[in-house]
């Protein structure tokens, strides 16, 4: 098959990606912190910079930046969803060829530094490996908000098993009753509202919740975690229309030490790098409103 | 808004990934080598897995891995397309369950070591950073094929400017006739055809003008870059239906040498990590066949 | 100069690095986690591998992987300094050609999944970015134990300056009275005494003095911090001869928001990724044993 | 042992690590590139910045970035280890307080786009993922100059065995009298002479020796390989001194396919990640010159 006909621009988008903005409010002796990594990404009527390499439409990247800085200062870093709502519908509302703004927000973790059970003010330990995340999507007409947390690693040493499963002439893998299970978790949930939400309420539920049901949903495969992870957080939050999960199976495999007369019960694991297990959900409320755009990259 | 609609699990996907796959050919004294990390994806009936911890219709992502690698034997990796599809269609045609199946290979390049001249049998030296990639997607009535390349790191010291953007309150980038253009590129094409094609004749020849038109455009902008080097890709390769082209404008900025009384005529500049332009452009033929679900992850 | 003495092998070791070890305790329904990445280097008589590719003193690495597992499970990883030792004196006393074993062993840290205030029995998340590292040499005569931390990321957002710095033609830095600063600290201590120690005590209060002194020093220079926080953990713990610290500094610069009109009162900074500061001191008490090869890695 | 004698800095150093300079020569049409990443280290009389916060005799790390861009200016970045040489002295002739300075390089290669043939005069692609290194040390007295080499990565499918290794009773491993042999080497040889030597000639042709020795030693262990490629390396360039090899051994497992009944014939591998074998070795030739501080970070 030889195609001839013309070659069309179907999908463009730029911005300025890893904006890293840190803001103190410093009110009073007792500061805060917000530490974030910023990413601006426009769609709109830009195609004449592609085909025609005119700029006239293209507001540079390196504005992009200097909004990125000052939406921080004001209206500020409050929430990460609300900052990016403002940072998006600046683009939105006053850059004439921008039909949508994307901004993601990656959100890192500080605890204050506590010296004999005092916290201090103005000193503070980076927390993580688990990052909050927002993003946001605005048009004219509509605002999507996207909560999200990553790289929460979990790990259970029992209450897991993998059984029954389909098997054919290449299958060697024995059932197991007992397994350790971990995984690094990618979720992200998409509000059906966007407007006077408790961002930072929900989001500590939601992380609650995820914890709470990989902790205590014995588990038949990583499968079933997902789910009853991503059901409890829809059924706890009405504010919230579809919610995806993606989780690494991160493989422990029993050492086998019984070749040196040693027994292993459960007890001695290596942790493996590549390959992993891969598994993905995405669970929504029947009437949840359309995602629109709010998914795109 | 709070949703009271029943939970859905609205999409789902599992399989294996970044099984490291090295297969050698050693039918004479020249050996020859393929260099692989293979991801396996499979979509289809598997919701009991999520809903119910049924694992009846799941094949293990373990027997993934084995059939990456048994595939890696037989058929063979001649080229990365052909291996990808026989085993897509494998999972497609021999698992009941199986709607679709879709194979993600990253292919490292080696290159042999040469003594005097000589190409040595058996010994080689990784070359990089860039990568060949390829993700086919098969259900039992299609098959699609989209190769490409990550990791293209490209630069030109001159015959690149960025003038006449559009401006704001927050804009004080200064209008430059001649910069640093660098950028990693990550371009992705879809085959409009999958069968009788020369994969490996297609790549060569696609990289060979991305890298032809980086070189000889002169740049107004990196989008007027991609779009050149993409709509040369398409006219070239009439097999082609559309290609993706993803690049990070990686900033070189001019250093202040004027402040010590040294001049720099565009010969000294910090190259920059964070933050760094986000440029993405999709062309496609007008006739081309549509995409279904060939750029689903 | 040309040289045309004889050529010597004048040091060698080897040893299996970055073994990913994962040992549970399940005495009970309420289990422990112990995670850790184990390598294990060998000095000794091991030169005719090397010089006539003899391995008839080679203890294979393989096997060197195998016994960071079974020690994981006897004596057990307790404490990751016991168990290093335990370890490297096997080495050192059944392995004839062994002339020295150094184990290094990075511990990741796991917290207990709570659940309205409940700890979990037997589900964890992690917690970072810190590491917590031992390094820990053998001879058949001695023992050295180096306790440490890594990735330890802190900032604070004032009470810290920089002024009064020498000056040349090239110095353009503005002198500064309130600054952010921030830092990836990695600390290790060589103990003086290597029996009797509640490694994990003094861990703790390490760590603790670390960050109260980074809390509580106002900082003339991130040197003047090092130093701070490397007396205090000398002088608080006089079972330790030693003590390094290494210290990026994390530069934080203030985004220049007055071209917008805008105040920025140290609120808003940019989180620089390169260059960087990089500051080193060792501090050891002039009463301390020797080092001996403690530092050989 | 509780020690009570006085707290010492027994050793300290500091610097601006990793300044991202990129230098072009335009002298005509053909530009000529300089990809380096560069970090100065200062020892000398800075106590006082430790024990008091007194920055009189620090020079800004900020200051010592400028200097990385300026002399790569002029004298300019022709090969980096005259660069490198140049911006040490500078440290120590002209900042009174520096007893040494220490200057490390990475160099990134870049290779001219070529067209039909045709090399292009200003268009480059990064080629990888070697990376050319030099470590320079300077005194008022000495210089020292480390050349190096990192992230070589090497494979031979074949002319590799390993066998007739010490056995304990941990020892599993079958002997093998065909393996694939693998590594990501890091080399680095301290020169005997630092005047009058012709850098890139030596580079090119130790690259060359490294690649050729291990292609057409046939080894016996990756120990034999190293000293066999060191060895050759100090004999071909009597101007070196020393020379230091480090060498993960990264593992490529037969991949068992016969439980499929399909012959695998060192044909199929698993190549792993984590653990892997970690060898070093060093050389050097009898009448050297002392290696003093050049090895001190």
């Amino acid at each position: 098959m030889a195609l001839t006909g013309p070659i069309v621009l179907t999908d463009h988008r730029y911005g300025k990606a890893e904006n890293r903005v840190v803001r103190f409010y410093k009110e009073n002796a007792r500061h805060e912190i917000r530490d974030v990594n910023v990413s601006t990404t426009l769609r709109g009527d830009f195609e004449a910079a592609y085909t025609e390499g005119d700029q006239g439409h293209v507001l540079p990247t390196d504005t992009q930046k200097h909004m990125a800085f000052v939406f921080s200062k004001k209206p500020g870093l409050d929430t990460i969803e609300d900052y990016a709502i403002a940072l998006a519908k600046h683009f939105v509302d006053t850059v004439e060829p921008v039909a949508s703004a994307r901004i993601d927000v990656d959100s890192y973790g500080w605890q204050r530094i506590s010296i004999d059970g005092v916290e201090h003010d103005h000193s503070w330990a980076r927390v993580g490996p688990e990052v909050r995340t927002a993003a946001v999507t605005v048009t004219a007409e509509r605002t999507w908000v996207i909560g999200g947390i990553k790289d929460l690693v979990l790990l259970k040493s029992t209450g897991s098993e993998f059984n029954g499963f389909l098997t054919d002439e290449y299958t060697t893998l024995a059932p197991t009753d007992d397994r350790v299970l971990a995984s690094s978790l990618v979720v992200q949930w998409r509000f059906a509202e966007t407007e006077g939400v408790d961002w930072d309420e929900v989001y500590a539920g939601i992380r609650a919740t995820l914890l709470e049901l990989f902790a205590t949903t014995y588990s038949k495969a990583l499968q079933q975690t997902l789910y009853a992870m991503g059901t409890a957080v829809l059924e706890r939050f009405p504010v919230l229309a579809e919610i995806r999960l993606s989780a690494p199976n991160k493989h422990h495999f029993d050492y086998d030490l019984a070749r040196f007369e040693i027994e292993n019960k459960g007890e001695v694991f290596w942790a493996a790098d590549r390959p992993y297990g891969s598994i993905h959900a995405t669970l929504a409320r029947a009437d949840a409103p359309d995602a629109g755009i709010a998914w795109l990259p």
